[in-house]
């Protein structure tokens, strides 16, 4: 059995909320879908709006190594003659050699929506299947709400089913667009068209309304479908269309169906979140197969699993979607949760030696007082290094100081941090302001810093989260502070606690610091950066 | 047919990676599952961890309308005796109903992870279940990698249910642990054991790494499961468990199978964004059902069939489950929230009034500047009160000013604030420490205002809560800050938005306490303090 891939990250994709992608990102994702090895890419409704038509003039001279870039339309207008219709012309413009477009299924559709016949609905789909293939391309015609039209009017459903057919449709795409179909119903309706229409090939359109995108859709291909449709990250409009970052390895690993070409199946998890990263949206770390924590193991029972066989809380191996396995080290972790932590970071100390015990009872110490090393790995790093012994401080802290006050005219506020700091005996006092208290902080230390590592320039702050550890007590409530850091290369995570924000903010800023330090040293070059990494 | 709903939140849901629930948390939870009409209420594992044991004892204060709260552990430990296993005995301590107690089921695990024999791990079930059983518990088996068990070794996965069925365990709930399996063979799966064991009360426990957990829980019904575990939102281990949000309108309004009692479905929008502001989670926004953008229509062609009939792009009604119909880039949708929450909190104004048009108008610039009112309602009063022109300040700021520094000898961090505030023209200038620069500002603004509104002394902080609002611009970011306050009758949250976390603070600080004020008036009596609560 063979599938083909059609994505639509670029046409249904950026119907999500919150997404707008650029001309440029629209090209950058349709190289990255090609280097992955998806067959068909939807690129846009050339007819609907200047920048979807500009696409396809600028993405022709993008080299693809299989893709077939697809432009997409509805049928003719009512009343109207295919060859007088702009959005059917706007599909020729494009010059791509395949081209989709969708028609009415549902009944209540045709009256409500369209508000024409029955049969000028079959009129519009007849023509304009005859019509593109007249023009010798390869037509992929969507049955839009097939199953919900299936369920009300069977009959009416399958007419428009054969007038595509007998028209020359290369494939009929049966969508569930309301995405509310659950999978059982949904596998039978597509094994019924499959039985009345043996010669045809079929494709498989869902979304997320109900949960059951990725399992409708692997299901429709158990019952015969041969074209999956999906988009990167499930990005869609309400609830999102079938997720093919679950779709891929489901097919290839589970059902063993190769869709993607050798080796490529390892990408997935950095073309995830290349896009999530070109559509401007946070990454959704829980995500099958390539989420950040996809692969996390933080229970007691579960880790010590773990450490004696992966297959005991792993349904697959992350390398093969190009994912890392994750230890979270939290309150419920034993020793065994250290130990794997510490391998995983190449912190190479023996088992239990003296010193693994020292870095066991440090561990235990500072998470009672609130620290949480899994979203923190370069903390943990720098902790187990100083349990080791083997840590240099860059600098010694004299003092820092911080005030925020409301300007007395303009009642504005105002953030001033001082800091004093020094290295080698040589003292460097330093005083910034700042969108608030951390961030004057934060430039105040860098100021005083990059004096002695000219190397710290490189290094932003990506994000900055803030959460109360026991809120029972109020505003004296401990908080934890995690801060994201980022260079060139790499992506890490360092933490501070204290019932103070802005003291557990410095904890944080300092330990991001001297991770960057500690990378640039031959001990540090071990602790292999991008295993920290998010991207 | 009738369908139990067991929830995991608090203990398979904790599990997931950056979720850390405190005991208040917990028990907050426990509440609201319990007002939603869950049946089970998972509420941790007592063995484990002292937050868990100690959650069990003061859940006993919490009056529940229908729940049964469920303490969960392992089988006994090898070569132990169910009386002289610590796990098995902090069940008992729980002093609960009803109990669940997982053991292994795949032979596979029971060499590997555990390190015993088959027919060890046969008398662990066995024994385990007799012995809650002669304690008179209602007992829940969880049948860990049921599904891996039963593929690799069906005759033994099968003889774990035997023992455990008769032991007399009350439930065998199959678990898809590792969260790999496909719908229909899970589906064919539980027709086998239902088959095999036409009498037994059968369970459903799956886990989303394939991206079918909702899937293959709604079928395990339709295959005779009538206990389905999961958890809110489908916090969980790696990625995450079975959604309960999208599992039951499932169940309800696509099978028709009721398990909430009578319009309780309603509420289910509204527990999935109070617990995720409780884990201090971002809300996944395209969550089905329950998601801000689960019904929200942004392309042409949905937005004008919206138009014309919802059911041409909505495979159910919003308000079913409490959401909302949002179209996007229109003035509709911002009206009728405005209009729907002021009527939930009894602020009597009238519609399509100019007052009416000043509070949209208000919400909408303050919700751009990342104002989010859903969980900060007596807030979102006092803006009510402020655009009709009922505001009157109960006093004055003159300025504050927070100052944090490390103190020269000892290096300890001193946090001070001093605020300055007029009431009727006589000025109050104080000055106070604390543990943090918030709780120092908190400890001077209450020593300037009692002396005029001694009713502020009933006031306390007791929750206080720190999120960043555009994390991409690091420690710039805007922040919203969430502060609970609670007196001896009512609890009520506040908000502030800055990039300054100090301002924010201050602003939720103010609102709290000008809320408190306004309580006490004629015009605040009728705001009914309980419906702002979070409990």
């Amino acid at each position: 059995m063979n599938v083909l891939l059609y994505d639509t990250t670029l046409r249904d994709g950026a119907q999500a909320e919150g997404i707008s992608f650029s001309l440029e990102d629209k090209l950058k994702i349709a190289t990255a879908l090609d280097k992955l090895g998806v067959h068909y890419i939807e690129g846009g409704w050339p007819g609907s709006n200047p920048k979807d038509g500009l696409f396809f003039q600028e993405a022709r001279r993008l080299r693809f190594h299989q893709a077939t870039l697809v432009p997409f339309a509805s049928t003719v207008r009512k009343g109207t003659s295919p060859h007088r219709d702009p959005s059917l012309l706007a599909l020729l413009r494009a010059k791509t050699r395949a081209v989709c477009i969708f028609g009415k299924t549902w009944d209540f559709h045709v009256k409500h929506a369209l508000g024409v016949t029955p049969e000028e609905n079959l009129r519009m789909i007849r023509e304009s299947v005859r019509f593109l293939k007249g023009k010798r391309r390869e037509v992929i015609y969507d049955a839009e709400h097939f199953f919900d039209g299936f369920q009300d009017n069977r009959e009416y459903a399958i007419a428009t089913l054969r007038v595509a057919l007998e028209a020359g449709a290369d494939w009929l795409t049966l969508c569930d667009t309301n995405g509310g179909m659950l999978t059982d119903d949904l596998a039978s309706m597509v094994q019924a068209v499959a039985r009345l229409y043996p010669q045809a090939r079929l494709g498989i359109h869902t979304h997320n309304d109900s949960g059951c995108a990725v399992a409708n859709t692997l299901v429709a291909v158990r019952a015969g479908c041969t074209l999956v449709q999906g988009t990167i990250n499930g990005y869609g409009e309400r609830c999102g269309n079938a997720n093919l970052c679950s779709i891929i390895p489901g097919l290839q690993l589970k059902l063993g169906i190769p869709c993607l070409p050798p080796d490529r199946l390892q990408a997935l998890t950095e073309v995830s979140r290349f896009i999530s990263e070109l559509a401007n949206v946070v990454p959704d770390d829980h995500q099958p197969y390539v989420g950040f924590s996809a692969f996390a193991h933080k229970g007691g029972v579960h880790v010590s699993g773990m450490s004696r066989h992966p297959r005991t809380y792993e349904h697959m191996a992350p390398s093969q979607v190009g994912n890392q396995r994750r230890i979270l080290i939290s309150e419920l972790s034993g020793k065994s949760s250290v130990l794997m932590k510490a391998k995983e970071l190449h912190l190479d100390f023996a088992k239990d030696t003296q010193a693994t015990q020292r870095i066991i009872q440090l561990v235990k110490r500072k998470e009672h007082e609130g620290y949480q090393y899994e979203g923190a790995e370069a903390s943990f790093a720098l902790l187990v290094q100083k349990a080791l012994g083997r840590h240099r401080p860059f600098f010694e802290l004299e003092g820092f100081r911080v005030a925020v006050q409301t300007d007395k005219r303009s009642g504005v506020m105002v953030s001033e941090a001082s800091v004093k700091v020094s290295v080698d005996g040589r003292v460097e006092h330093t005083v910034a302001e700042g969108d608030g208290p951390v961030n004057a902080l934060d430039n105040a230390l860098r100021k005083a810093l990059e004096k002695f590592y000219p190397v710290l320039s490189e290094v932003s702050l990506s994000d900055f989260k803030v959460r109360v550890i026991n809120a029972a007590e109020g505003t004296a409530a401990k908080v934890r502070v995690l801060i994201e850091s980022r260079d060139a290369k790499d992506e890490w995570s360092t933490l501070g606690v204290s019932t103070n924000v802005i003291e557990a903010s410095w904890q944080a800023l300092v330990d991001a610091i001297e991770y960057k330090l500690l990378k640039q040293t031959d001990a540090g070059a071990r602790l292999r950066g991008h295993r920290l990494s998010r991207s």
